[in-house]
């Protein structure tokens, strides 16, 4: 419990608890990450009008800029305010109604808080599963399509929980084929590794700042297919105290949610500007800018550069003697899941690394805990010189707990690794 | 509908759509306000990793930052990641399960929010009513409470759609009586009228920064008493991917919805640091910043800056022969509503100030759409000198628009008002 302090003006110290002063650390962990210096610029920016014709021009632009991001040329491509996590609930709260019948693509964590969202939707949910460490092939999720005849299928790109990315080509076909919507939770990967929502088909698509666009959690882009908003759209409402006559309820069932009522936020985000909540400026503004920076540089050379980062550090793990987690066909490129080698303590590692070195890297959740560490390079942190800092750092920690770790091998390894290009898809 | 962009390595254009570089525009509209440098530069501070003890450390300092800020010593003030309106949602949907009886104190626009938030969670809803411009007296809550029975009474403190403030004293007595729960809606008064959690004794009050906190929209304080958060947490229900042995599951109906589930964020800002969302660090920064802003100038002087400037504006509208909207007892200090005079064109109006003055004011909702301006001055810009020079402004563009207005009485007026003190209540 933090310390209580008095009601009393005697709380108007100058000094009270200082200046925000964070230390300067390396976030080498799943994320969040350390942000793009230009999106923390840009964030002190200062604020608009929620309807000044600047602030829409800003929120168009963004719009414009996280098209190319998810692969799309969706028109409905926006912000919802609040974590990934808002993004994800809002997206399936507005395509599932109560009873609606859902199937989740599970292979981790993050596939159980889709189920466990649903849940509290009432959503009559079916998982097709993987075993943490595996994917699902297109085989399985058309048999349990075909089996359960879902309104909606569920899944996660990259699931950060077991450093996992599911292939989604041929998904939309299969839903397409059935009649389902589907919905695609790309927190983990988006402006890492490359989302083709339109090259999958799939509808609604969902990320965060946090990991590889570099930016502060706060802010969800998302995608909606026409397909999509028109069923979205058939569940508009709009709130008694801002009717107005250009814009007519639909016939569905009413969202659950006002605040992730995705018809009243696309209303927001059209030329109606139907007041809904206050757009959240400053993380719009950041929302700009990661990816302004991400399109700058290029998406290929920003997801090779990803794909260059993960093959360097299982390049150099591997070389310390360490083994990597995971099917290597399938791993996400911005994160590598390390085995915690018998006899070592996880987070005595962990604490040094940080302690000593200012570098944090992950542990992890449910069967994985205590068993794997997860060292994330994304963003602003998928570069050469933070992943041989962070092996270096790991191999002297290592060798601290009393781990025999030939001397260089890492750094040496995951130089050496940098540099192949590697066919993609080849998962090295 | 925005330019479409082609998908294409063609976008990776080195100047794509220029940098952030908003107008320097005055804010004084209902809000959101220009907010104060140091919050914006706070927010540029580099990131954390969300378990680091650092960050942790910065989440109990908020905490400890916001109980003078609500009036109250409860343990459980934290920030919900999202807007106000999120903050709403949270308490709301974390207080109350399907069925439930609420009754809601409507007296305006965030009245009717309340309902249709609570009409979704399917709460049994009862209102009781007072037209726009004035508030409820305690004996019309009071018989209201009584003959419905609620098991939770949800009201608005300020609402800027009417520009009221309702008293609140007295309040939390009247649940008591009747076994029920209470929720403030406190969005736009936090930071610049007395918010007083523990004297009201009520249950849970929200708040946002981007109105008297003087920050950006986009993280919503929360305060929580410890009777709210049994009957929160008898609604846990912990996600199936982050199960431990430490925390059991309550026995009471899940909250439906999962990002806003104040069992699970409490769990995450207690020691238990259960894994939710991903804190969104920025925002937290500046959630930490307006209130040390706020605390240093010291509450008492903060809530009398703003009195001041309500006070100014009002006496500077009338003695440009305006008049002021609503109940003078109860109008709140940060935004002043202007009846638009006969004849002319309150757009056009707004349009000018803008475009020739880059200022900001507020149009309105509902019933009195085209009726009033919502002219405010709170957090950074309730100043002398703003409001001074919005009225001058005002009384340009209204002669321009053909309105006779006495030459610098606005500017006259709100000065002498400025120094005026006033008795607290007194409304003037």
């Amino acid at each position: 419990m933090p310390p209580e302090l008095p009601h009393s003006p005697a709380l108007s110290h100058p000094t009270f608890f200082g200046e925000i002063d964070p230390p300067q650390r390396l976030l080498m962990g799943p994320g969040p990450v350390n942000a793009h210096p230009r999106v923390l610029r840009a964030m002190s920016a200062d604020l608009l009008g929620q309807f000044d014709p600047e602030m829409t021009g800003y929120m168009n632009e963004v719009m414009a800029l996280y098209r190319p991001v998810f692969g799309t040329r969706n028109h409905w491509t926006f912000l919802v305010d609040g974590t990934a996590r808002a993004g994800i609930e809002a997206a399936l709260v507005s395509l599932v109604a109560p009873g609606d019948r859902v199937l989740v693509l599970n292979f981790g964590r993050f596939g159980l808080l889709l189920s466990e969202i649903l849940g509290r939707i009432g959503a009559t949910i079916e998982t097709v599963d993987a075993p943490w460490g595996e994917v699902l092939t297109l085989d399985q999720i058309a048999t349990a399509i075909e089996r359960f005849g879902p309104k909606v299928v569920a899944a996660v790109h990259g699931d950060t929980s077991t450093t996992m990315a599911q292939p989604l080509d041929g998904l939309g076909a299969l839903c397409r084929a059935a009649g389902a919507l589907s919905y695609v939770d790309a927190t983990a990967t988006i402006g890492g590794m490359e989302l083709a929502a339109d090259r999958w088909d799939v509808d609604v698509v969902t990320g965060g700042l946090q990991k590889c666009m570099g930016g502060p959690s706060g802010s969800a882009p998302v995608t909606v297919s026409e397909r999509a908003a028109d069923a979205i759209f058939a569940r508009r409402h709009v709130e008694r105290g801002i009717v107005r006559d250009d814009i007519d309820d639909g016939y569905g069932p009413r969202i659950l949610s006002n605040y992730f009522d995705l018809a009243m936020v696309m209303d927001y985000w059209s030329d109606k500007r139907l007041n809904h909540h206050t757009e959240a400026t400053s993380m719009l503004y950041a929302a700009r800018e990661c990816a302004r920076v991400a399109l700058q540089e290029g998406l290929p050379a920003r997801f090779a550069r990803h794909a260059a980062a993960g093959r360097a550090m299982s390049a150099g793990v591997r070389a310390l003697g360490l083994e990597v987690f995971g099917d290597d066909r399938y791993r996400m490129t911005n994160v590598t899941g390390v085995l915690i080698p018998a006899g070592i303590d996880g987070e005595r590692v962990r604490r040094r690394m940080r302690e000593d070195f200012e570098i944090e890297i992950g542990s992890a959740f449910g069967p994985l805990q205590g068993k794997i560490w997860r060292i994330g390079a994304m963003g602003y942190n998928a570069m050469k010189h933070k992943v041989l800092i962070t092996l270096a750092a790991l191999e002297a920690v290592l060798r601290a707990e009393g781990l025999a770790c030939p001397s260089g091998a890492g750094v040496d390894a995951a130089l050496a690794a940098w540099g192949q290009d590697v066919a993609p898809g080849s998962g090295a």
